[in-house]
C-alpha cells in the first residue's frame, strides 16, 4: 500500500494552555498530509479542484495516544483506506520524528462532488483520477 | 439527560475556499459548547483546571451531514454520553437555527488527569465533580 | 461617532502555552465585530458579497496591553475611522467585560474591490452602500 | 543584517471563502519563521522559554500586497530590526516562492518579560542571549 510522509514543526500558535498542541491541528496535518499525497503520486488537489471536482470531509475520526509539543518534529504518514465510486478513505498516523513514537492515528472520509457539493460518480466522471488513486490501495 | 445549548455565529476566518466552514472548526465549537455545559451546571473548566485536573481529548469523532456558511446562526447541543472514574464522553449535535436542520454530530473521550497528564481516578481525587457529572448522564 | 459592540467569550482553543490568548486570534475578532457593525446598521457582509464587492485586508495594526484568559469575556468595539471612495478603515477596542480594562487595540484598512479583488470606487458602484457607511464616520 | 529564510507551504484550512489565505494567518507564519531565525542562530526559543524567559506580543503591523492561494510556496525572510534591553522588534516579508514577488510585509514587537509576564531587562537577565541578538542587527 502507498505511504507518503510529511513532515510538520509544531507551531506556537498551534498550542494551547495545557502545554500541548491542541486537538483542532491534527485534522489540519492531516489535510497538509493529503495534500502532499496527492503531490507525490503526480496530480495536485488544486488541480482537481480546478477541474470542477470537490473532496468534502464527511467522517472525522481522530485518536490521541501521546502529545506534541512546541518545536516537535512530527512525520505524518498518509495512506488511501478504502475507495469506492464516491467516496474515499485516507488514513493518517503521526509519529513524533526523534523518538519516533506514535502520537496520533486518524481517518477522513471523504465524499466526491461537483463544485455545488452534489456527490459524483468519479469511475464516470473522472475515470483517470479514480484508476490512479484506486491502484494506490 | 441533561442537555445544554451553545450558540455559534460563523466567522469569516472559519470559511474555506470551498465557500463552507472549515472541517477543523467543528472540534473548536464542541470544545465552546463543553465549556458552556460545564458553566451551565454550576462549575467552570477554568476552576476545575485550576483545582489541578485537566480533561485532555483521548478520541474524536465528528459526522458532516451538512454545511455551515459564513454569519449562519449555529445552536450547538452538549450532553454527557459516558462517564467512568477515569473517563468521560460528551456528545454533540450542531444545528442550523433558522432551519432547524442538523448539519453535524460528534463525541469527544477524554481521559481525567493530573496537571502532568497523568490519569488520575476522578471518583478518588474529586468525587464531588465526578457526582455532579454523573447525574446528568 | 457610531460605535457597535460585540461580546466574545474566549475558547480554550484560542490559548496558547504562554497560558493566554495567541495573539493571532485577535484580527479574526475584530472580523467578528466588524461583521456585528454592518449587520448592526442594517446590512449584512454576506449579502454585501453576494452583490459582488468585496473588502480585502490592506493593512493591520494591532497593539496588545493586556492579556485574555480562557473563558473571559471581552467587548469588542467597532467605529469607521476613514472612508474613501476606494478604501475604509475599521478602528477596534477589546476590553475585559468584567474589569472594563482595555486589553488590545487596533485597525484594519481594506480595499473595496469586486471579486476577482480589483479596487473599485464604492461611491460610483455602489453609492447607497458608501453613503450609509460615510455617514456613520 | 542577518536574515533568515523560512519556507511555507499554504495549507486548505488558511484559506478562507475569498479563495485566498485569511489574513490572520500571516502573524502565525511570522511567528513560525522567527522559531526558525532563533534556531538558525544556535538557539531555541522552547530553550528559552525554559530558562524562565518569554516574548510576548506588544504590537504587529501587517501590509498586505498581494494574495498567497492554496499550495502556493512561499518564502518568509525574518530580521532583527530593533532591539534594546527591554524590546525586540522582529522585520518580515513574505515572498512567493516561483515568482518572487513580495505579497505582505509586517513586523512584531515584543517585551522580554519573566513567566509572569513582568517585563525584564534581558542585558542584566540573559546577557548571553541579548549579545548574540543585538550583534545581528
Amino acid at each position: 500500500m502507498y505511504t507518503s510522509k510529511t513532515e510538520i514543526v509544531v507551531r506556537y500558535a498551534e498550542t494551547d494552555q495545557m502545554g500541548i498542541v491542541h486537538h483542532s491541528n491534527y485534522p489540519i496535518w492531516y489535510e497538509a498530509a493529503r495534500t502532499d499525497f496527492i503531490k507525490s503520486i503526480g496530480m495536485s488537489y488544486s488541480d482537481i479542484e480546478k477541474s470542477g471536482f470537490m473532496l468534502p470531509l464527511l467522517e472525522l475520526k481522530s485518536c490521541y495516544k501521546g502529545a506534541a509539543k512546541y518545536e516537535d518534529e512530527l512525520i505524518v504518514t498518509t495512506k488511501i483506506k478504502q475507495i469506492s465510486f464516491t467516496r474515499i478513505t485516507f488514513y493518517y498516523e503521526v509519529y513524533n520524528k526523534n523518538s519516533n513514537i506514535l502520537i496520533n492515528y486518524g481517518e477522513t472520509m471523504h465524499a466526491w462532488t461537483n463544485k455545488e457539493l452534489r456527490p459524483l460518480n468519479m469511475k464516470k466522471h473522472a475515470p483517470d483520477i479514480y484508476d490512479l488513486m484506486a491502484k494506490l490501495m
